[in-house]
């Protein structure tokens, strides 16, 4: 089986037609960009991803597309984000089939769970699908925390590879750190630096889409134990990070976020379109113009 | 188009063989055992109904098998819940496909969505498949409350015929049922008096599941303003819901009440089994017996 | 000692003067006011009465005007509010000393304790001063909840006398109502009738300072079993309890609410100026004008 | 004024006889050991220092004990902890005659403000006593965080001094270093490397009472650039901290850490007892010896 060993592995937009139907060229030449950049793997239908807004049939399509343009450069993750268990192991099944290499699931959400019944969760996952396993711990989505005494005890009995921690808890992800020897990854794009610090494997920045040129110093940066550096790129990427509050006051959070990352692509000439999908409201002509003057700022344009 | 206009209508459970398959007869027996207790609809895929842990085929199939026991005589409600609104919208056709008389749907949820963009949503839903359209207000799952303006601004303009509030705001209900004409249902098994008392029209209680004969004579005794009858039997009906606690401790109080609630069915001679799915904790037998207990004590064994 | 047995006991405001002292002769006129409108007892510095905002010598001089004015007409409560068990005591002894009948305390907040300590914070207090004991469930400030089990020990053991419950939960409240002979008091405007209803004995309503009979006859209906007619006076003043609302988008809740109340009570001749404590942001002459049409409508003007 | 220039300044733990009184002897001890530890200052009534369980005057004498060991040789900052500006400026008055060099202030809480009101709060305690004024973010403690806009707005105008962060945000913190020239803290025990590395000037660890010189290393080591020695020395403390969970499952979270730390400079000799406030629940004769423990693991006895 593929092996995950960390590094920059950006969560992958999706790409929509003005019709909200599944860009493929669009896709293609973005997971083409993110290799071409040096990343060390990609995230498919992630939260970036838009992996909640995508009806079965686009998430699997989303994920062959890329596969296919890695053809084995890179490992492909694929988000096999839903409810429970059992619809979780029905996406396990179609993203094998669709080339993942890898698979990350989230605690079950909106049905009220119980951390006692999680490992139950996780283990049957795995024994469903013969791929390595990466818990996804993102509280704002689930509504709870991964303890880190579950994280623990499914490191040890090898039911997960890695960890994606979304959860801005460093201080727990020290522990499961300390404890384990899961492959951790870290979702922040503003404290990828401390995370790199506390010795997490690796990066799963959104706006990596948008600059993984810059996450790709700051990685290498903190590899070799250039801390001044990496603090520096973090610096410059916080900056540019600042983007996401572009529609603030007239959209929700996730509306601005995704819209000026796919906004800031579609500005670099990788993809054709920021579409976004429903219910998300899309940015207007003054809020794109200030997305691009923050690539500006970030000379990426 | 069906008329919702309230009364009684139990989430039904969603009877699963000891393989986790749905249990054809056991759902027939159900929908029946229902329908001849003087419900006066029956709600299919809701909460109670394990939605969130069904995949998409057994949730059609069992709105087709109720669908197909009613055939007309008491309308069905069917839950299309998912995370967003193209997700939501697949669910809404496949429902209406399979008999669905009214759809009940949330508002987004694991995506970070805000209450701008829910508007959006259930008119995006409401134009895609022509049934009326229940909106579902349940914070524990969703994360956030629908804000007493947007369901009035959808009240208006025609997107909702009904809201379902399993908020537990009593407060924020009544300023619906001031400042709109949506046929009302509230979730609460254990403040259903006080909900018709304010003017609510319709129960949805899962525990009714267990005992319809008990709401019924609830509901009606409120209908002809004789309150102390109505709270008499609310008290009776509130211990009996005490059996939702009878796995506290080992397990999460999902696993326990749909755990309990089934195996009251299965007491009661309803249904075969008390499977439920993964990754609930099956109550054992000191659970089972306390569940039986409580039925006895109640006057339904 | 004085027997608490329910009734409106509106939570009394505290009136300043423009340089935030204690303004004792608007508190008189307020006290007196409320005696003669027939209320069954005083709440002196709790939340409405600013009991938060006031250093502790204004607490204990407000509370000696009070008591003065009652001379033993009605049983005066008062607040003592506080972090923890040994602050608290201290004013549980300055309110004894300045004529209190009874006390009303929290459990602890700020410090982080946990429910299994709030059984000695609550003996401590009753073991130390010899006054009836009231426990107010106020979520919203305290930050969690009491749980009905620890309101049931205390009841059993004597400790408690009453409870106050603003938490707006009317299951949790039911629960202790059924399990204890605690009179129990409710801090909802807006859910009165439902208070009572479910067997209440009495109601703490903020706007009670502003419209004491309204309550009156709400209670007086409910005691004799007039629903219709308890319901009615519970939509007139569910409309005049918007008024809290004056502020919103200028400044916080709180600061809105009370500032409604004060100049409620100005308009009414009452109380002779609104100013609010720091750092309460005070309303504008178009607020103001707004509170006073809201008397209007409600007729109280 | 005194310049708070940063460096490590423990929160100090209040020592109590056996009748809860202060154990002034036993304070004068700690206050020396930790000067003589090289504290670069001592922060007295915090959290750790029982601020919310401490009488008025309880908290002035301490302040007074504390203010007379130090007598000049390091800065004695005061925390002013109360619900809102009029109470919290009756401290700020008393501490500053206690001989404070510093006031720490939280925004309001248990009175639903608003952020909107915080800048009024802060600036009327400054212009009340004329001392260095620290804002102390610790949203577990208030209920809200203190925006990144507000800190910044009450920087520029000189409001503030300084900012104690306790939220645990450090991509907040990071903002209010880019953003402002206050000298910033940081309330972490567990992430006190990452703080430093980010820029933060001072750490205000409350396991500082018992390990001050291990505080100290890091922080030399911080400051000199060598984050590997840095990071050593945090897993050290990492570990050691562990010691806070010795209670759970008995008892809060406060009552075993607060129970711990005095413990331990009992088992050091420091102080004469590990008395804690009412209502924390004491320290078991198995988990005294297992702070002991801990200790001994930590090189500490």
């Amino acid at each position: 089986m593929t092996q995950l060993d960390g590094g920059v592995v950006p969560p992958v937009c999706t790409p929509l037609t003005p019709e909200r139907e599944l860009d493929v060229p669009s896709l293609e030449r973005l997971a083409a960009f993110l290799i071409d950049a040096g990343m060390h793997g990609l995230f498919v239908t992630g939260s970036t991803g838009e992996v909640a807004y995508l009806p079965d049939e686009t998430r699997y399509r989303a994920l062959e597309v890329v596969a296919g343009v890695s053809a084995g450069q890179v490992p492909v993750l694929a988000g096999i984000i839903d409810t429970t268990t059992p619809r979780v192991i029905e996406h396990a099944r179609a993203a094998k089939a669709a080339g993942a290499d890898a698979l990350v699931a989230t605690a079950p959400f909106y049905a009220p769970t119980h951390p006692v019944e999680f490992p139950g969760h996780f283990r049957a996952i795995r024994a469903a699908v013969d791929l390595p396993l990466v818990a996804y711990d993102i509280p704002v989505s689930v509504g709870s925390k991964l303890p880190t005494e579950v994280v623990v005890e499914l490191a040890a009995d090898g039911t997960l590879s890695a960890l994606k921690d979304s959860s801005g808890d460093l201080d727990g992800l020290r522990a499961v750190l300390e404890a384990t020897d899961l492959v951790c990854y870290t979702g922040s794009e503003t404290l990828a630096d401390l995370g790199l610090f506390i010795g997490t494997h690796g990066l799963v920045p959104g706006i990596g889409n948008v600059d993984p040129h810059g996450f790709l110093r700051l990685y290498q940066a903190a590899k070799r134990g250039d801390w001044a550096a990496a603090r520096a790129e973090q610096t410059r990427l916080r900056k540019l990070f600042e983007v996401i509050h572009v529609g603030d006051g007239r959209m929700g959070r996730y509306s601005s976020a995704i819209g000026a990352f796919k906004e800031g692509l579609v500005a670099r000439g990788v993809i054709t379109g920021g579409t976004t999908s429903l219910p998300m409201i899309p940015l207007n002509d003054t809020e794109r113009a200030a997305v691009r003057q923050r690539l500006v700022a970030a000379e990426l344009l």
